[in-house]
Formats: structure tokens, C-alpha cells, sequence
């Protein structure tokens, strides 16, 4: 009867290992509805049984390179995980919509931990709270109502956000008990799903020269490179704080550092065009900035969340179900949407 | 017909003053419904004067004296308001609950931005976000996976909150979106109305050694003068998190700090013992502790609020009606609610 | 030791009964905090025991008369409990508020089963869910689009409430996922408080002309009797929905029932002028109204919080804290509201 | 310029007509952003002019026969939009799968209305208020705590939500603040997703005995046709309530009628295997049941939110963006969803 279970192969899921997104409960569930094999950097298959493990596969999970004639030779296929977080070009998409075959990936899981940081990072450039704690370390700490100069509370502040995906939603409803206004920028969404979010849909334009909080968390495609300009960035008004957590090259960094170091607003971010930056970089002296380094995507307990994600779909793609919890590679979007992953 | 507006008299409202606590809107609104006089710091009544004004006020906004023998002069006396935020002894409780005088302060104007700063605390500890941000000033940080070791999400941590008053819930509130099952001791409170915020009422043994995080949000009163003491923050659990938001007198604060030097549990604090703290004190050099110096009652834009509270419960005692908005003294602890203000 | 236990006497609970209120849990909580004597309609103290029991009791759960002769003979009094839910002219309440004697009643328990009984009569109007049942009755039922002429979905609809006390602010919660903009009336407070629940605070001709669905949970007073008069109820919109849950007593009833006779709006009511109605009310015969016979308290179920409420307030009380979860009686209000019971 | 507008195809959207679904304001909309051509039972076109549209058509709308054959010609093809409410035979989706077609339908507005009902429908059977009002009307009506014999409160009873798709989802968030324990029984939806709305996935026997208010709010699939049998609804606990409004082919509805008719539980339905049922038929007379003839899906104003549904995700699509709105055909699911529409 067990002989019964398909194969599901695990082919490359490098940066991940195994027991990183599997925990012991989300093994025993892979195995109980699928024979396993696994072809990681510790354990490579030999040619001829990668072969036959992929002729057989109802479903991969990994990173293996997947050009169209590998595909063809995969013949039971009916699911692919990318448990790294993005559509790299290591598939052939469009062979997959043509065959029916879904693309997953985990990035969902990433989505509530770097939004949690980016309400944090929200709170501390309101109230000030890094910087007044570095002021205690050399004794230059203000108190009582003088430390709260230029400070405002998040309650109630006029909010912005670039981009209303996975973490802009996640961050939305961490918003929720602040009552704040939100302003949303998002070309992707149509009005009406701004809104059921309880969120106003505005131009960047607007966005930008009317909040006081930006949090800029939209994903980086082939469209948007640098979409975040140095005109853009001057909309913004004095003493407001702008918070990058997504992908560093949808902003001008220069200019991006060069107004915060200026004190034309105050700023946070997670993310660089290079990582690391250099030991010299002037960003590591600006007082009205936070600096994070691409560490939103949260603690490794995170990653254990993934197993799980895959096995919900798993289950229902082996059960002749769609999926419902992964993110799905959409033929329209697939290819314009390349990049670093949120977190390594 | 404006003779008839009754009078209210601002007397000693310092450390507010008149335009910190009215801004135009409010001040309009109290002046419509009442004739002012005020004896403050830049204009101090005659005695005479000053003593014809009690005689006639129906409220007094401000922390003046009012020993027995100058209540029993105030023949119309309905309502007093403490607008610095605490039920300082310069008032005859006594008095004022046998004589139906509604005895008023403005402290839950500070609830929110207090709440508003622990959780900004919460999830710079969890996440170590302020300490990230200080390695980068000196090019030690970390990057990815690495820099979050002994980090955790603030979404979904056990919570404790010590003392579900004001602030407290103001608190919970906002803890909402993150799905923490929240354990709270209270003495103050039934049961019931634990459970009706949706948290677990706990004795603080429980609290202390169960929970991720830890919101020390009580007031301080005749009875709980460091209750929570050494031993008590021994119970607290390896690498949770202890913010001190409300009172220093609570807590044993030596023991505090040494827990936190030793990084026993990593720490936040607004409030110290003595204030400003000397400038050895060890606490500075704590890597694990975010030091805020008595500023978590927010920016002089909260105390806008103040008059707005004040003008609401006024309106209704002047028409006949209970106050609803200001936190009342209550006979049965005003005696016992002694101390500094949360936020000068 | 037990004899440390403070004397509690239920003095004349009716119409409640002992076991309708305490179930075994909260008897023995009741027991493990204080002597318990019961004077009821079964068993009646001798006139020496009762006097006894009156001069030692720390609290008095029930309707005895209490004028202030007896009063002074209570010498140990700390709080008295109503539990039937009015406050009734039995107490001298100025002599209460003098010496520092909380007067409590339990009528919170009833606010959720009459905003429940609202949403449900709310509901079937707009959606003539009750009539269309009827309809199916003597076959005269109409099926798919024609059926649901002159409805209209509650969700996102204009909601009026007047009174937004206990019942209100229940109400108000069990419609907030419905998206409705509310509007209220309610003189007792301020604004503020009104929008702090996510409504608009409103005078009575606008609420009555704007709002689709009106909810009346108005308590009565000595100075709001018929403030629904005629004209008031002309005021509202042709097709809405006008429901009655608090009391008969601040609408013209008369009024009442011949505009919706009329067809002039849609309604619903729990509560008669006179109860039971007679046989021949043409009430009974107008097809746009919901009738429910003085029954939105609830079921006896309901009576069982009655117990742990009293429990509640009364161990704050023994400790010499404030109660919390009952009612108070308000120097301010208390003469105010008399009337018939909300549910017997 | 206008020129380059894509051509939008409108042809047979029956039962649906133009107006019905676009109001001037999405009728604009739609106009702004393509030329759109009308083939409907008013407005015929010629056959060649008819082919020509397909020929050309980006999108269609509405249920014309589309073949494989008849797509061969549609060249532009990029969307197809279901205004009715179903997947029905008419359109061959493994060609649209294997082309990157979308097709849509509009389902997801019928979820909020039908969920509305279910409310109203739960608190009434929950509460006994419709039968109390048809009591009124012969004189038998009783009052107050009499009138609530077998009635319980909706607040915090055992909730069972049978499929937790469009309709159920909405439901449950009508539900929130009713603070029910909530558990589901839905085999298309991994436990997590579940879980995230609050509730516990449960086997269907487990919450058939143990839940008070069953809403039975499945979709009716090849699959899943009577699964609801008498040995499933006999596990019903006495006194509970059944409510069926999603499609009555899901359950063996003698069994559901004998036993509602013999106070095995209370009931209601919006479905009805054959519509409209016979005059005679008993149902129309059992007590403890909620009749409503296939008029859950709303009033017309329902179907003006069409329009807005069809034009937010056409502008999407002719954007080169996935849709977000309508309900998608899934290459896994589309042949087994057939049936009647939820509302006609």
C-alpha cells in the first residue's frame, strides 16, 4: 500500500538544508503522504537515479535546474517548491502553464517577520528610541519632554505604503490598532482590494509628500528599478521617516542616504546595494537612521515554517487540489519579478 | 445670558500651562460653556481675588492647594482636575467624596504613547534592532541568518503584562495583530475583565517564568513598593525580555540592572530611580538593555489632549452629568496612588 | 479563622432566586469569601435575626428597602448589590454616596442578549427574512429577485444608535465587521467617547433622517420620556428600519405603530407600553414589524453571570478596591433612571 | 489614439443584462479602457459581425458558447468573465488553461449577502425570533422568560462552519465578535489556513455532535454530492440548529425535513431541491424552521457590484497583470464545480 505514495524530490533546496525547514513533525508528514528522496550538497543522487527520480516526481522541492527538457522527462510533475523565496530563472515557466504544472514558492513566510521589524523600526524613528539609547552610551541623553523634540506618535499618523503585497499586507494589519490613515501606491492592485484593507489608493506623489511614515516594501521587477528617485525622494516631507525593507535597487540610494545624512527626513533600512557595505560608508554615521543588515526575514525559526507551507500544498496538489498557502508563479508576472532574496 | 456661564478657575495647572493644555479649538470650546479665570505662574491672582473665584468656581483645573478649609469655602465647587496626571495630596479626598466633588486627573492621556513606546521597545529587544543598529556605527554588525541569533518574532510570544490598567490595555490593544497568548497579573482586577481583553489571568510567578516578554506596567502605590524584587526577576526565563514602563519604585532595580548586565534577560527601561541617572552609572554600558529617559509619555502634542479631556468631563458635570472621560479618584485608593508623574 | 469572614446578606433578591443566580461554582466562591445569610421569599429571617444581620453585613445582595433609618443601623456596609438590574427607589442613595456605600447593579448582563436580539430583528428587516418565512406559511412565498425587493443588506448600511450606553456599545461591537457607518445620539456623552467606538456623533433629526437602520437602546429617565414623539419618527427615511430594545416609554408608541401600520418604515420592537398586549392590538397584524415579546434579556442562562459579576465586585469590595464590572449608582444620574426591568 | 483601445466582447451575459451590472460609473470605466461590443437578447449581432468581435476580443463577458473551436479564433483573447455566478460547460477550459486565458466569474459577490442571512438566520433560530413574532400574530405569543424556553445566545456558542470558501469566510468574520469557538469542515483547505481565521479543522462527525449553529455553506462539487446523509444529520445534538444556504443537492433533504419536523433540531434553508417547492409540500409547516426561497444572494444593488468586480480585473489583465478579483477557473477544480447558481 505504501508503494502506493508518489516520490517527491528534493533537488538543491540550497541556501536551505533539510532539517532547516523540515522540523520532526513536518518530516513525518512529508513521508506519511510521499517516498522521499533528497539531493543536497551532502548527499548528491547519481546521475542515472536523478534521472529516474525525476521521471518520476510528482513534485520537486529545490532549486534544481529545470530547463525544458528536463521537464519533458518529467513525467508524473505536478508541482515545483522554490523554498529559497523566489522565482529564480532556473525553471521553465512557461513550460510549466502549458502542462499545468504549478510553481511555488515560500516568500509568504517571510512576509510577517520583516513586517514586524519595519513596525518596529517605525516606532523607534517616531519616538527616537535608537537614538536616544546611544545617546545614553556616551552621556549625551536628553530627558523628559526635551528628548521628545521632533518626535510624533505612531498613533494616528498619516501612514504610507509602497506596495501592498505579502509584507504591506502584514504590515497593515499590524497597523490596524494604531488608527492610522493609510495611503497605499500600488499599480498591481486594483482600488478595490486597496480599500477592503481599509487603505486609501493614492499616486507615489501623493504618497510621498503627504505621510509621515513611508514604509517602502514593494517587491523589485523588471519595471520598477530605481522607481524611488531622487525627484521622488525630495516629495518627501521634512521630518518624516521613510523605512526600506524590500529591495534596495527600487530606490536611489544615493540619494536616499544623502537626504537622510542631510536630516531632510529620518530613514531605516534593511536592505543595500551591496552587502556588506563598506567599512567607510557614510550611511553607518547618520543620526536619524536605522541600520539593519538584511536581517527582517526574522530568526531561523522562520525557516521551520516553510515545511509546513509545503506540505499544506503538497497535500492538496497530490489530493488534485490547487494550492492555496505557497505563492504561485503567475504566467503574466513570473519573469519581471527577479532579485536577491528578502532574506538569506 | 453669558452671565450665567458658570465659572471655572485655573489655578497652579504647572507644570502644564494654559496654551500646552488648550489649544485654540479647546480653549474656544471652555470658554463657551464656562467664564475662566486663571492663576497661574505668569498671572497670580490678588488674594481677594483669588479667593472670590474659589468661593464661586464650579471646577478647578489645576493642582492648587485644597486643605478643608478652603473646600468648605467653595461653595459651588462640582469638579476638580489634576492636569499634571497624578492624585497628588494637595487635595481633601475625603472632603470632595462626601461633598459629591468629582475629583479628576488627565492621566490616561498618557496611556497610549506609553504603550506605544513598550511595544517599540518589545520589538527592538526581540528582534535586537537597536543593538543591530549600534554595531553599525561601529562596523562590528552582523548581516542575514547570523545577525539574528537568540533573536524571536514578537508575533506570536508568550507575553506578560504586570498591571492591566491605563496602560496595560492600552497595550493590549496593540498587541492585538500579533497573536500573543497574553498572561496578565493584576491584582486589581477580576478575572472577568482579564479574560474580556482576551488574556490569562496569572499569579506572577507564572508570568515571570513563562513568558518571552515582559511589560511592567503597573502604577505605583502604597503596597507594591518593589514588589517585584530580586528574587522575583530570578523567576524570569533565559533571554526573555523585561521593559520597565512605568514606576522604578516597583521593581528592585539594582537587581534589575545586574540580571541585565549579566545577561540573564535582555531589558528596557524609561524610568530609574533617580533621574537623570549619574553618568557611571553601569546601566550605559548594558549591550542588552534600550535606555529611554523618562520620555515615554510622548511629545508636548499629547498634551493637547489634556484639554480636550477636560473640556469633555467638564460639559458633563456642569450639565448635571458623571464624568466619563478622566480616571476619577476613587475613595478606596486615592490614598494609596502616590508618586512622580509617568511623563514631565 | 472563618470567622474572619465578613457577613454577607441577600436581603429580598427577587425576581431572582438564589440558584437562579449563583450556580455551584459561584455559591462556593461566594461562601469561601464571606458568611452568607438569605432573607428571601422562602426563607424568611426572624425580625431580630434580619436587624442582626443588617448591622453586621459588609454587603447586601437583593431589593430590601433601605431607607435611611435602616442605613444607619448597617455599620459594617460597603456595598449593596441590585440584582434584579434597576436602580429602584429602595435605597436612599444620598445617604449611600455620604458614606462612601457602593450601590451596584448587575444590568451589564443584559446589554449582549439585547444587541444580539437587535443585530438578529436588524437583519430580518432589511433582508424581510421573518416575512418571507411567513409568507411560506400560506404559500404566498416569492422566490429569487422578487423576493428581495425593498431589502437592502445591513452590511455597509447607514446605522443609527440611540443611546450608546451598555446596549449600544455591545450593538456597536457585533456590528463592527458589517462596515456600516454609525451615527449616534446620545447626550450623556461627549463626543469624543462616541468616536472613540468608530461612530459619529450626531443630533437626533439627522440620525433619524439619514440612517437606514435605527436602533432605539435608549435607557429611560426622568427627563427623556416621549422624546420620540411624532414628529420625530416622521423624520425617518421611507424603507428603513426603526427598532425598539430598551424601553417603550421614550417613543410615542401610538406614533409608533400607525407609521409602520402605514408602511412609512419597517420595524421591530421588544417592548409594549403595556405587557402582555392586548388581543386586538393591530400591532399584532402589520406585516413590515418584527414583535418580541419583552424577551431580548435573554434566556435564563443568562441569570448565571448575574452570580459571578456580584463575586467580582464584591471581593474588589472586601479588599478595598473599587468594584468594577456592576453598575454604579451616580450621584449625578441615579434619580434619573427608574423603570420597568429590561427582562424579567 | 482611442483607437488602439483593445476590444471588449459583452456577449450573452444572460441572466444578467448590461445595466444590472454596470452603473454609469463602471459603465464609463469600462468604456475608458476598451471599445466594448454588446451581443445580448436585445442587441443581436450579425454572425459575421459576431465572429469578427471574437476574432478580435481581449475579454469576453458573459456566457456565450466558446468551443475549443470558437477560441481557435479568438487570437487576442486574453480573459472571460462568468456574470452569472458559475463555471458552467460553455467554455472549454483545457484550452484556456494550456493558452493562459483566464476565466473568471464573479461569484465572490454573492459571498457577503448569503453570509448576512446566515447570520440573521442563526440568531433567529438561536433566539426563536421568528416564531415568536408568528406567534404574535395568533394571539399565542408568550413573554419574557417563558419566551426563551430552548433559546440560547449566538455569543460564545459552539460554531460549525461546513466549507470554508467564499461564503464561509465572510461568515466567519460576521461572526468575530460574537466570540463563538468556531469549527470547520472543509477537505479543499490545508489545516493552517484554518487556523488562521481562528477556527479548529475538525472531521465532519466531530463537529456535527458538537456544534450548536452548524452553517452549511459548501459548494456543491462531483464529489460532494449528499454528504450531508441521514447518519450525518442524525449525529446533530438536540437543539442545535442546522442552517443550509448554500446548495441543497449537498444533503439528503428528507432526512434534513423529517428530522427538523420532529424537533430533532431547529433549521433553516435558502435552498430547496426543486424551486419553487410544492404547495403542499410539509416543510411549509414545521415550527422550528426558517423558510427563505432562494434569496440569499441579495437584492439587486448585489449586482452592481459586478461591474466593479469585471473591470477591476480586466484592467489588471489588459495591463499584462494577474487578475485579483473574480473567482478563478483552477485546471483542478473547474469540471467538478457545477450547479445551480447560488442566487438567480
Amino acid at each position: 500500500m505504501t508503494e502506493s505514495r508518489p516520490l517527491v524530490l528534493i533537488a538543491d533546496p540550497s541556501p536551505r538544508t533539510v532539517p532547516m525547514i523540515f522540523d520532526a513533525v513536518q518530516w513525518a508528514r512529508l513521508n506519511a503522504v510521499a517516498r522521499v528522496r533528497v539531493h543536497d550538497e551532502q548527499h548528491r543522487l547519481p546521475a542515472a537515479e536523478l534521472e529516474a527520480a525525476l521521471a518520476e516526481a510528482a513534485a520537486i522541492i529545490g532549486q534544481i535546474d529545470l530547463p525544458a527538457g528536463r521537464l519533458e522527462q518529467c513525467r508524473n510533475l505536478r508541482t515545483i517548491f522554490n523554498v529559497e523565496g523566489n522565482f529564480l530563472p532556473n525553471v521553465d515557466y512557461d513550460y510549466c502553464f502549458r502542462h499545468g504544472i504549478r510553481v511555488l514558492n515560500i516568500s509568504p513566510v517571510y512576509a510577517l517577520p520583516v513586517a514586524e521589524l519595519a513596525l518596529g523600526m517605525a516606532i523607534s524613528s517616531a519616538r527616537n528610541l535608537a537614538a536616544a539609547d546611544r545617546a545614553f552610551r556616551d552621556g549625551s541623553e536628553r530627558w523628559g519632554g526635551d528628548s521628545n523634540l521632533g518626535c510624533f506618535l505612531l498613533y494616528g499618523a498619516r501612514v504610507g505604503i509602497i506596495g501592498l503585497g505579502d509584507i504591506g499586507t502584514a504590515l497593515r494589519r499590524l497597523l490596524e490598532p494604531f488608527h492610522c490613515p493609510v495611503q497605499v501606491y500600488d499599480p498591481w492592485l486594483p482600488p478595490s482590494l486597496v480599500r477592503e484593507q481599509g487603505c486609501e489608493p493614492v499616486e507615489l506623489g501623493q504618497l510621498l509628500r503627504t505621510s509621515q511614515v513611508i514604509f517602502v516594501v514593494a517587491g523589485v521587477t523588471a519595471g520598477n528599478i530605481g522607481f524611488l528617485g531622487r525627484a521622488e525622494l525630495e516629495l518627501v516631507a521634512p521630518g518624516s521617516v521613510v523605512l526600506l525593507l524590500s529591495r534596495a535597487a527600487i530606490v536611489d540610494f544615493d540619494a536616499f542616504r544623502e537626504l537622510a545624512a542631510a536630516g531632510r527626513f529620518r530613514a531605516g533600512t534593511d536592505v543595500f546595494p551591496e552587502e556588506p557595505i563598506a567599512a567607510d560608508d557614510p550611511i553607518r554615521r547618520i543620526d536619524g537612521m536605522i541600520l539593519s543588515g538584511h536581517r527582517a526575514g526574522g530568526p531561523a525559526s522562520v525557516y521551520q515554517d516553510i515545511g509546513q507551507m509545503v506540505n499544506d500544498d503538497l497535500e492538496l496538489v497530490l489530493r488534485g487540489l490547487p494550492p492555496r498557502v505557497c505563492k504561485r508563479a503567475e504566467p503574466e508576472t513570473v519573469k519581471q519579478m527577479r532579485g536577491k532574496p528578502v532574506a538569506c
